[in-house]
């Protein structure tokens, strides 16, 4: 849904519905606000008490007003919402703004009260912000409710925390960053996220969008917006806690540990080119490097600066962030070794070796030759420049036109450029910030920030794929019944033979051929129980294992030819259903250190198998697969079709909450689903 | 060595020779900073061009003065610094700071005749910092050489790059924090690193030890010194370089240094409890924690915060951190609910869904109620508090009170305490630092120093193994020398017959029993040549696997009982010995995931069994070892044994720069080396 927020963000007429004199309640800063914006639209301040608030008369109504007012912020008493909505709606508004709490956040109740809300809005043409939201912001309308200490700027903000929020403020003034809106999203019972970020995406003077969201609603729709966005050239990072971060908990504890929301999230981000975040301080961090009017298009970095100990910290964590430090062809170390002292390392790191505060222009020099060579993707400047502005004030004019030809410099070679000063403040470097130069006080800061830039230069969103006609079919309540869930969707397995005593077993194991597997049915942890036996060489073998799990109150025995996983590799296979993102794919690197690698890759299913395959070979362990150490290669294609099946039969089928295939075994020749685990939607029940 | 550095940190007079009146040069700050000690101090200032100097009469030599310089500060060109150094001593100084460059950075003629100044100067019974130094500083003593904008407080700082000091500086200043101690280190011609740390332990002004070191010169004298400050109650924070391939060459060409391997750097930090930081940043924000009046025995953590989204934010990033958060009892969360609101979250992290701002004292009470009860380790408050004092005087003041009390609930518990806020600067927080409570502005700085904190708690200094008596023997100069100086060592490794021919190959294997695996003697990379066959069941697949070696010209065979490794786990067992810090000994999870895990530990060799099945245990995937997913223990003490004796024979063979077992086959009843590789100290000769 994308409709028309102009009522919301430039309304022509607003009303603070609960305007208020005491300075300790919201309505009064909301009219303060309101008030601000008085030069570019009327102001209606409301209260049933009428009287006059801040020297102005106050309405008692909104049957009152002059005009219909567009815009109505309700910060008014739970009780009394509905009535609000109702006046604001027949006075003719077509935005709200509910601050009012208590409704949706309380519960179930509170939820159908906002259900019935929002139609009546929706059928009066209008939209709700909210409730239980703090206010908007919009520099360029001077929409200011709720919200006078943001400074404007480039930054489109949405949030479902006020003092996140306020945090996020306060940390981008360190860096002389602002905001062009700012939408506190409450309970979003009508307005979702992702309604609007695609707002965003039109508004000229938001050029980076930033969220912090706990609740993402209709999570596939959100991403194909923030996809919107991000194809729009505009930015997307998001700070989140993870949706439905407790069901998934409970999740975790019960079935182990591929399960996770952090899973939908991350899958979110892959299929959109969104940019994940963990703290106020990354968000914000990242948020001046998408802001860089050059961009690197890879990770070959070099290492400029005065004084040694700065370059060589710079080295160690650049290349811890993943960054490349190539050194500098001896052709280039010729042409900028005529620049700096004798003994000046030149090979990357740089170093000025303190000829930089005799000869500042050595930093454009040096960079600008360097930038020009194509031998790195970007620069990063890292430790005292900037405090030559400190010794005088010819110092201070010199080192702000070097910064700029420095930026100069990264233009005109599209180049990017990025600065790291332990004077971060300095005017200089102010100048440079407003020249598009990505400016940090801390190494890792810069480090990181560019590490973001390069890997997003590396990569392609995804897209959300459509989810196929939901199908019927019955619900896998044993590991015998998951097994032939999955061989149903094209997977391959290991013959197997179901046994209801030993002498079927035994038979059984004399078909396949020896060795064979031999795993109860019946038992909700078979694995942990002991109702698994693997490599049963021989009939002793076998009357063994099956005497071992003889007290096990077993359903039956599932009789597999046994595989060698001698010159295979192990994946894990995986599919969970968020209540938000909806269906997941997982691959993972499997075995006994899976837990210990926690190698995995997610997509929103359905997956394609060539889909299938790039989420394979994207596993930092995908060297394994692809024949290290002397070993054959492995049939990545067929685990890939697996996958990709697995995906599509997990999609199809929302009564299913999770299917597993862990592990995959990955042979020369091809892909085998050695085990098979589903869980059901309704009731948790476990079959494995 | 430990000598009296009185005369270094307090002299009772200085002369500065090399004093000017150029601002521009650093003997116009160091008798600028010498002046600045006046009271303290005789203060001469020596030029041979006599005349004035900063409106004094300055001195033609150091014979002309009135008394013997107790410390004389040598600001000359190099080809002057021997004449420097004798009229120094001739003159009586006890104590010299050689800021001139020029010596032994510049390579071995240099450090040559560094090597002759320091007889010199110690046959005098005097100590040298530097040369190639910026100075030092002591803010008890008023002594100022170099280093106007230093602070004074509680940090003791010796730094091998002058930049990453004054970046230090700036850092310290956000949280008020400064030095008490600051020393250039130069090129540790006579003064080294772990002298100076010996000489803030007894240093009361000096309650934190901050390095950034290079090159450690004496590394285990270094660690020695290091350790003796810990246990002393001095932390030791340690800025290091070397991490990665390209900074260390860097800081070769930056000082000439021999840079120690990260894995040497790890081992020292381990034997010492110095902690070991990468960024000037984390420097910082490690030495405010360390600072703390209460440190956590533990890392039970519970956050508490007004406001829910910066709880929840804090609860993942502490959680990544390594942080436990336990949920809070019901008996504990039923004694906090009645001080807040009724919808509040109290299960942790603890949020007072909004009601501070009416109730400021619920930050102290609810802590203090926490922090009582026993159920975590440390209280972590995070977001707004430290906002409320921008509201009014009165709220700075309840504020500030509400703070102190906090601070008093920690100190009455001897729980720890650490704050994250958005407003660090605020009066209250000022004096809740003052109060010995850590402040942050990032929750993932305030998260990480607290986790760092909770580390230490868990952890003993290993301390610094005396080496055994240099052995002589024969260098192996093959795979087959090499297994045999490992077995020498009371190693066990396969059954294994050396066989010239293919006919001997073939008896050699009747006699070991099939399978066997075969080895090519000879080549550099036996592995990657296809010089390794394993698991041969047969005659004829014996055959095969000589005639795929055939070509490779090889020096005959190595023919070995296969061992199974199905019920086993691959480890990995090396020493190397670091130019700076002798034998190191490592440990690491093995086999094809060996690369991707990174899973090594490392001490200071030899180690006894004992301290080889700690550091076995401390591996992330020791789990596999005890009998993970139903497998059965392994014989970690067997494995524990092997290592202590391979460690013992590197330390004990300084001729020898690295040996490796890879495999160490650790199986229920054993452990069993696999293969071994020597490399020799001198030449590199490769033994596999």
């Amino acid at each position: 849904m994308s409709r028309d927020l102009r009522a919301l963000f430039d309304p022509r007429s607003v009303a603070i519905l609960g305007a208020s004199n005491d300075p300790a309640k919201w309505g009064n800063r909301l009219a303060l606000g309101a008030l601000r914006g008085e030069n570019a639209r009327s102001v209606y301040l409301v209260n049933r008490n009428g009287g006059e608030i801040l020297d102005r008369p106050a309405y008692a109504s909104l049957a009152d007003l002059p005009e219909p007012p567009e815009l109505v912020v309700l910060s008014v008493p739970a009780e009394g919402f509905e009535e609000a909505v109702e006046a604001s709606l027949a006075a003719g508004a077509k935005a709200l703004v509910g601050i009012t709490t208590g409704l949706g956040e309380t519960g179930a109740d509170g939820r159908a009260r906002e259900a019935a809300i929002v139609e009546r809005v929706r059928d009066a043409g209008a939209v709700l912000l909210g409730p239980n939201c703090l206010g908007i912001f919009d520099a360029a309308t001077g929409l200011d409710l709720g919200w006078s200490e943001l400074q404007g700027g480039a930054l489109g903000l949405i949030s479902q925390s006020g003092n996140l929020a306020l945090e996020l403020a306060l940390l981008a003034e360190d860096y002389g960053l602002g905001f062009s809106r700012f939408a506190s999203l409450g309970n979003q019972a009508d307005l979702e996220a992702g309604e609007l970020v695609t707002s965003l995406i039109d508004h000229e003077p938001t050029r980076v969008i930033a969220l912090y969201c706990e609740d993402f609603r209709d999570g596939r729709a959100f991403t194909r917006a923030a996809q919107n966005a991000v194809e729009a050239g505009k930015p997307v990072i998001l700070l989140t806690v993870g949706a439905g971060e407790v069901s998934a908990q409970a999740a975790r504890s019960h079935t182990g540990a591929l399960v996770s929301s952090e899973t939908a999230v991350e899958a979110a981000c892959r299929a959109s080119g969104m940019e994940r975040v963990r703290s106020p301080r990354e968000l914000i961090d990242l948020a001046q490097a998408e802001l860089a009017r050059v961009r690197p298009r890879g990770r070959r970095v070099v290492i400029v600066g005065d004084g040694g100990g700065h370059g060589i910290i710079a080295s160690d964590v650049a290349a811890a962030e993943g960054l490349e430090l190539p050194p500098l062809s001896d052709e280039l170390q010729g042409r900028i070794a005529p620049h700096l002292p004798a003994a000046a390392p030149t090979r990357n790191p740089v170093d000025f070796a303190g000829a930089g505060e005799q000869f500042l222009t050595i930093f454009e020099d040096v960079t600008r030759i360097i930038l020009e060579s194509g031998e790195v993707d970007a620069a990063l400047v890292t430790g005292y420049f900037g405090g030559y502005s400190e010794f005088s004030d010819e110092f201070r004019a010199e080192e702000t036109e070097v910064a700029l030809g420095m930026a100069r410099a990264a233009a005109d070679t599209e180049r990017a450029l990025v600065v790291q000063s332990m004077y971060p403040r300095s005017p200089s470097l102010v100048a440079l910030r407003e020249a598009g130069v990505p400016v940090y006080r801390e190494i890792e800061a810069a480090a990181w920030a560019l590490a973001r830039l390069a890997n997003q230069a590396e990569r392609s969103p995804g897209g959300v794929p459509e989810l196929p006609a939901p199908a019927d079919g019955p619900i896998p309540d044993g590991y015998w019944e998951a097994r032939e869930l999955v061989a149903s969707a094209g997977i391959e397995l290991p013959p197997a033979f179901r046994a209801t005593n030993a002498g079927e077993a035994r038979s059984a194991a004399v078909e396949l051929g020896y060795p064979v597997a031999v795993k109860a049915l019946g038992l909700l942890h078979k694995s942990d129980a002991g109702g698994v036996a693997l490599g049963i060489a021989d009939e002793e073998a076998l009357g063994d294992a099956l005497a071992s799990m003889a007290t096990l109150s077993v359903e039956g025995y599932s009789v597999e030819r046994m595989a060698s996983v001698d010159d295979g590799a192990e994946l894990i296979a995986g599919c969970i259903r968020d209540p938000r993102f909806g269906p997941i794919v997982l691959v993972g690197i499997g075995g006994i250190y899976a837990e210990l690698l926690d190698d995995t890759a997610v997509a929103l299913a359905p997956v394609d198998a060539v889909q299938a395959e790039t989420l394979i070979r994207s596993l930092r362990g995908a060297a394994i697969l692809e024949g290290a150490r002397g070993r054959a290669a492995l049939d990545v294609p067929a685990a890939a079709e697996a996958v990709a099946a697995l995906s599509q039969l997990a999609a199809s089928r929302p009564d299913l909450a999770e299917i597993e295939i862990n592990p995959l075994l990955v042979t020369p020749s091809g892909a085998l689903a050695l085990d098979a685990r589903v869980l059901s939607g309704e009731n948790g029940a476990d079959a494995r």
